[in-house]
C-alpha cells in the first residue's frame, strides 16, 4: 500500500476510531434509563463512593493514549499534533488486540509540571494513562511525577514496553545460543527513554555488563553531558570500558540492542563481536543494520522490529495485555518485578526457540491471554 | 425501571460508551496501514500542515463533553467525578441521536485559569468543546477565555442550548395564544447559567419587558450582591419593579420561564398572571409547578423538561444538531444569530402549534436534520 493510499483510508474514516453508544436512545423510556432522570441516581452514588464511578462509567475502563509528539519514532519533535496519528494508532492495537478501550490525547509541549497538572486535572476521566513519544529526559520526570499524584496505572511505552520485550526475546535469544543470559555482555545503542529502561530492566534481573552507548560515544560513569539519569544509571553498569564509540563499544560482545537510529552498524562491527553474536536492530522504520548483512556476518540470532522479518521484537508483544491486565486486576501501579514477569511469559511461550522464532507473532491472539495472567500474578 | 435497574444497566456496560476500532488489525498488511509505517506519513503530512490532523484523526470529529460537576441540575456541587455520568449520557446522545463522536471529560474544580489552560493543552485532541454543569458566574469565565484561545467552538449547553431551545417554544407559545412574540412580558427564575443566556437571547431579539429573579429576588440593576454578567444584563433589562419576591414579579406578566429549582409556583401566583398565561416549567427532575395544577389555575401553554408531559422543552433538540452543524460546516465560532436561526428552525418544525404541541419530539428524527440546516444557513 503506497502514501496515497495510506492517506486517503485514514482521510476516509477521519481516523481510525469512533465512539460507539452501548445503548439505544429511542423513546422516552431508553432516555430515562440512559440519560435523566436515570444518571441523577449514579451521580449520587458517586457523590458518596467516588470510586463508583469506575463502574458506572467508561472512565472505569478507558486509557489515554497521550503524547506531546517530542520524540516520534524516526521522526523526532514533530508536534502534539503530528504525534496524533500514533496515539491514535496505539488506541486502535488496545481495542483490536486486546478489547481495551483507549483513546488518543494530545497535549501542548508545556513544562514538565504544566503537563503534569494538565493530566492530573483530567485523570479522573481515565482508568489509565499510556505515554508515548516524549523525549528523554523529559518523560523520565514526568511518568515519576505522575506516579506520585495519579490514583490510575502509569506506563510509558517506550520506556516499560521496550524493556519487557527486549528481555522477552533476549532470554530466548540466549538459550538459541547457549549462553547464560546473565552472562551476556551487552551493548544498548540509544541512551534515551527505551535505552535506558531497558538498561535498567536488564540490570536489574542481573546481567553485569550492559554498555550504553549514545549518540556522543560510550556513556560512562564520568561523562559531563549527562542528565542525572544516565549518570544514576551509569554508575551501576559495568560498561566495556575500551574505545569511545559504537563500533569500539561491540568488540567481544555477545549483544547488540539498537535502539536509536538506522544504518549505524557494519558488517565489520558485526564480526568484530564475540562469537554467535545476537543482533536486535529495533530502529524503526530502517533497522541498525540490515537482516541480510548481519547474518552474512555471522549473527547467530537477528531480530527486528518489524513484521518484515523473522523475530519482530516489538511492544505491541506488550502493551496491550499489560494494561488489560492493570485493569481487570485493577491494580494502580507496576513495578521491574511485572516487567519480568512478563517478559518471561512471552519467551516462555515458544517452547523451543530458533534462530528464526524467538518470539511469538503480534497476532498470534494468546499473546494477550498470556500477558494478562503474567500481570495478574503479580497482584 | 427503578434505581437498582439503572445501576445495574449502567454497571453491566461499565457506562454507556465504548471505543470502536473502524480498521481491523489482523495481520501484517493491516498493521502496516493503520498502525506502523503507514502512520508515519500522516505525521509528517501534520507536521507540514496541522489542519490535516482535522480530516486523518479522530480528532477532528471527537466533541470533549466537559464538566467539573459543579453544577449538576439537581444536585448541585457534586463533584468532577460525580458529575461523569451527565457528561457521559450527553455524549451518547450526541452518539444516538446525531451520530456525532463525543467523549465525557470530567475536569478537577481548579481555579478558572487553571481549567482553561488544562482544556487548551488537550484542545488539539478535540474537534469542539462543550462544557456542562459548571456552575454561574465561574462558567462565563470559562467560556468566553475559552473562546478566546482556541481555535475550535465553545457551547455551553447550560447557556446556549436552554436559551435556543426556551426561545424555539416561546415562538410557537406566542402563536398559540395569539400575542406579539416581542411584547410578551416574561419572568425568568434563575439567574444562573441557563437564566442569564436565555434573558440574553431573548432581550437580543427584542423583547423589552424581562424580568429576572433568583432565591434573593428580583434582579434589579442597583442589587448589590450580582456579579458582574448579572449587573451588566440587569442594565439592558427592563424589569419589573414592583416587588421583590418571585410571587410579585409574576403579577400581570405573560410568561414565567423557570430555570431554577422546582416546587416555586403556586397556583395562585399563575393566577395573578396577565391573560392566557404561558408557563415554562423547565427545572428538572421537578418542574416549578405541576403541569396538572399550573392548567388548573388557567395556564394557556405549558411545558416542561420531562419526556412525562407535552411541550418538552429540552436542550436535547439543540446540541446534537447543533454541533454536528459546527463540525460539517466547520465553523469555530458561533453567536447569538445562530442562536436565533436554531431556535426558529424548531418552532418552524411545528406547522399549526397548539396548547399541547409548541416543540418537535427529542426523538423525531427530522429535528436534527432542521438543526443542522439552520446552522449551516449561518456559514
Amino acid at each position: 500500500m503506497d502514501r496515497e493510499e495510506i492517506i486517503d483510508l485514514h482521510k476516509k474514516h477521519n481516523g481510525v476510531l469512533e465512539i460507539k453508544a452501548v445503548l439505544p436512545v429511542n423513546n422516552a423510556e431508553d432516555l430515562e434509563r440512559a440519560y435523566t432522570p436515570g444518571v441523577a441516581e449514579l451521580s449520587k452514588l458517586i457523590q458518596s463512593d467516588s470510586d463508583k464511578k469506575n463502574e458506572l462509567t467508561i472512565s472505569g475502563k478507558l486509557v489515554a493514549v497521550v503524547t506531546d509528539g517530542s520524540a516520534v519514532l524516526g521522526l523526532g519533535n514533530i508536534g502534539p499534533q503530528g504525534g496524533l496519528p500514533v496515539v491514535e494508532g496505539k488506541a486502535l492495537l488496545y481495542k483490536e488486540l486486546a478489547n481495551v478501550n483507549a483513546i488518543p490525547v494530545a497535549v501542548e509541549q508545556t513544562s514538565v509540571s504544566e503537563f503534569v497538572q494538565t493530566i492530573k486535572n483530567i485523570s479522573g476521566s481515565f482508568a489509565g494513562i499510556h505515554l508515548e513519544d516524549i523525549e528523554a529526559p523529559r518523560c523520565f520526570e514526568i511518568e515519576n511525577q505522575l506516579n506520585q499524584v495519579l490514583d490510575v496505572p502509569v506506563y510509558h511505552d517506550d520506556q516499560e514496553g521496550t524493556a519487557i520485550v527486549v528481555l522477552a526475546g533476549l532470554i530466548n535469544a540466549a538459550k538459541v545460543v547457549d549462553k547464560k543470559l546473565s552472562d551476556l555482555r551487552i551493548v544498548i545503542n540509544g541512551a534515551g527513554a527505551s535505552g535506558l529502561a531497558t538498561a535498567k530492566l536488564l540490570a536489574n534481573i542481573g546481567i553485569k555488563q550492559i554498555t550504553l552507548v549514545d549518540k556522543k560515544g560510550i556513556i560512562r560513569n564520568e561523562s559531563n553531558s549527562l542528565n542525572h539519569y544516565q549518570l544514576d544509571l551509569a554508575k551501576t553498569l559495568n560498561s566495556n570500558e575500551i574505545g569511545m564509540t559504537l563500533k569500539d563499544a561491540l568488540i567481544g560482545q555477545d549483544v547488540l540492542i539498537g535502539l536509536s537510529v538506522g544504518n549505524v552498524v557494519t558488517e565489520a562491527m558485526v564480526q568484530s563481536m564475540a562469537d554467535k553474536p545476537i543482533i536486535f536492530a529495533l530502529a524503526n522504520p530502517i533497522p541498525e543494520i540490515d537482516p541480510k548483512i548481519a547474518q552474512k556476518a555471522g549473527a547467530a540470532v537477528i531480530a527486528t522490529g518489524s513484521s518484515a522479518y523473522p523475530n519482530q521484537v516489538n511492544n505491541i508483544l506488550a502493551f496491550p495485555g499489560l494494561f488489560k491486565g492493570l485493569l481487570e486486576s485493577k491494580m494502580k501501579h507496576f513495578d521491574l518485578e511485572l516487567e519480568l514477569r512478563i517478559a518471561k511469559s512471552l519467551a516462555g511461550m515458544i517452547s523451543k526457540p530458533t534462530a528464526k522464532n524467538i518470539v511469538p507473532s503480534v497476532f498470534d491472539k494468546s499473546v494477550v491471554k498470556s500477558v494478562v495472567a503474567a500481570v495478574k500474578q503479580c497482584k
